[in-house]
């Protein structure tokens, strides 16, 4: 059995870490809970059934009086009115602020249970126990918690930093397929974000990667979890602009996510997202086309999309990236270039056609 | 013209201004919100309707693009579909994290809109530009906005400052008198937990104060806000206990709202509070028993309450008392003493029955 990797999240007093590793929840929940009398366990009807009794156990282990809490699966339950339910439980079974919220899902339990916890009586601490591969290395850690509204996703939340995150990669063994490749586009994303160490495991090791192999998963997933605590504790609340890279290949994903009627899956939509940056960042000649043609091997090889559903039409998507919540009207783009990763606003109207066709939207005229 | 008074709320990076006086929103809201392109106002229909030009007509004159977004008034309206619903109308409109809220209105509106600019798009600015007395001397400063669940008021929130709060008494001549009455609770809560200065201009001035009058109430305001800055400052979350304090009154004030079915309302029973903690204090003999009278005078001058509605049984009400949310499960008070006010757990029984005995709570054997 090797040693769990951990990860600091540099926050000063809001600092934590994210221990990634079989058997963490065992080996580390009771201690980051020690003090505190009561504990709530929200969690997932589907995520909660394999994975609850890890969690339990250590609560019972640690002498920590639990309860566990349910809620629907599927973004239409992150909202307002979820919040509300589960906040009402909390308080009929009497949790404290001085007691305690563990999250234990994927990102839709992580972003609910986050803003649950972070205004339930003003903000009560949260253990992050994320169960799927998008949620270890990207959504349980950095504090961001929220639900959506029927204007947009995320348009209400939270800064709400959890106080530790557990990730036991072996629990993904039981992820479905759809759901675990989207994982594998977050984790292109950091890849193509400049650590060339990640590229190397993800381009060597790319048949134990797919297969699940827990030792690669554990070395990938502790690799992501750095390079977005690394962000994080640079630009805690999305002040400066550094948290920005974060959103490498998403201003293209977010419109093909709505343009597409949410055929394309969010980590997918990423992987398309992520081929398209590098074609516009070589287009620009920001980067050697070689870089770019990088981007699409690596997305192909994690049998990814490498281009958008047939029939969207480029003036529709570009309409819908300047909608994008952070464009503020115009179009902004995260690209690779000489000094790094940076934002690029409204691109020449040239390369941002040809940079889409190289993912199959096509048409387009004025932009 | 007398100029207004400004008092710092001092929070470092998250400081800022609770300006008093006559014409302040005219004079200040445009510089608070300089270099801000748009702004929504949230108001109830009642306060909004004679104050609401004040604002709009700041904005105008400050070229900042607005939109006045109403809600209910009443406690019932204090919840998470309000906010919601809010939500959905400043997404709708377009409203940008670098935009801003303005919340006109008293406590209600204070605490809702706080939470709405908490959580919207993860946090926007907000002016408080409260309507009430009330919400002048106590909800608009310090950052604590929350709405209500079935469970319990204000189970639901978030501390998030304001960047400045406009407070013009002369709004409040047409505050009917029971809210009115209900804010003198609150300033006669600051009067006792130490102000002597605000204790003779309450004892001195009481019917220029009972009567609205502008430069007292100036006066009495500014000095209500200074000493609730001074507490925020001192803790601003409410993690080292001192901004227990602010709750002088409010164990048995809460107690006495919920066991009367709510027809105290919130002031009132606050007043009711306050000349028990004295009278307890004095029982435990931590104040002379002059001081305890010196509370009772002093809230009766201001027309308030000095007893609980008849008919309210000791046991019931220190049952109440236990299970508030602060409390842990004993019984905590905030009690005036030889070296201030500070908390004091579990009195004894005796002395407790004898304080509420001498506010009209008779009966009770076991405590």
């Amino acid at each position: 059995v090797s040693r769990p990797a951990v990860v600091r999240v540099d926050l000063g007093a809001r600092g934590y870490d994210v221990v990634v590793g079989r058997g963490v929840v065992g080996d580390r929940l009771g201690g980051l809970l020690s003090g505190r009398r009561r504990c709530a366990v929200v969690t997932q009807e589907r995520a909660g059934t394999p994975h609850a009794a890890l969690v339990e156990d250590a609560l019972v282990a640690a002498g920590i009086e639990h309860v566990v809490v349910e809620m629907g699966d599927g973004e239409e339950h992150k909202t307002l009115g979820t919040v509300e339910a589960l906040a009402e439980r909390l308080a009929g079974w009497g949790l404290k602020r001085s007691d305690a919220v563990v999250a234990l899902g994927g990102g839709i339990v992580g972003d609910t249970a986050g803003f649950l916890a972070a205004t339930y009586m003003r903000g009560v601490p949260i253990v992050q126990v994320p169960t799927t591969l998008l949620a270890m290395v990207d959504s349980a850690i950095g504090g961001k918690t929220g639900v959506n509204l029927g204007a947009g996703k995320n348009l209400v939340g939270a800064f709400h930093q959890p106080i530790g995150v557990l990730a036991d990669p072996t629990v993904l063994a039981t992820l479905p397929d759809r759901e675990y490749r989207c994982g594998l586009g977050e984790v292109a994303k950091y890849a193509l974000l400049g650590d060339l160490a990640l590229q190397a495991v993800v381009a060597d090791r790319t048949p134990a990667l797919l297969a699940r192999d827990p030792g690669v998963l554990a070395e990938v997933v502790a690799a992501c979890a750095a390079a977005k605590a690394a962000v994080v504790a640079a630009d805690e609340e999305e002040r400066t602009g550094a948290r920005a890279v974060l959103n490498y290949g998403h201003t293209l994903a977010h419109a093909l996510e709505t343009a597409g009627g949410y055929r394309l899956a969010h980590g997918e939509a990423v992987a398309v997202g992520l081929v398209f940056a590098g074609r516009l960042a070589a287009e620009l000649a920001r980067i050697p086309s070689t870089v770019a043609d990088r981007h699409r091997a690596l997305v192909e090889a994690l049998g990814l999309p490498v281009a958008a559903p047939a029939g969207l039409d480029a003036d529709e998507v570009v309409a819908l990236m300047r909608r994008d919540k952070k464009s503020e009207g115009g179009l902004t783009f995260v690209l690779a270039g000489p000094s790094g990763v940076e934002r690029v606003d409204d691109p020449p109207a040239g390369a941002l056609l040809a940079a889409l066709g190289a993912v199959g939207v096509g048409g387009g005229e004025v932009v």
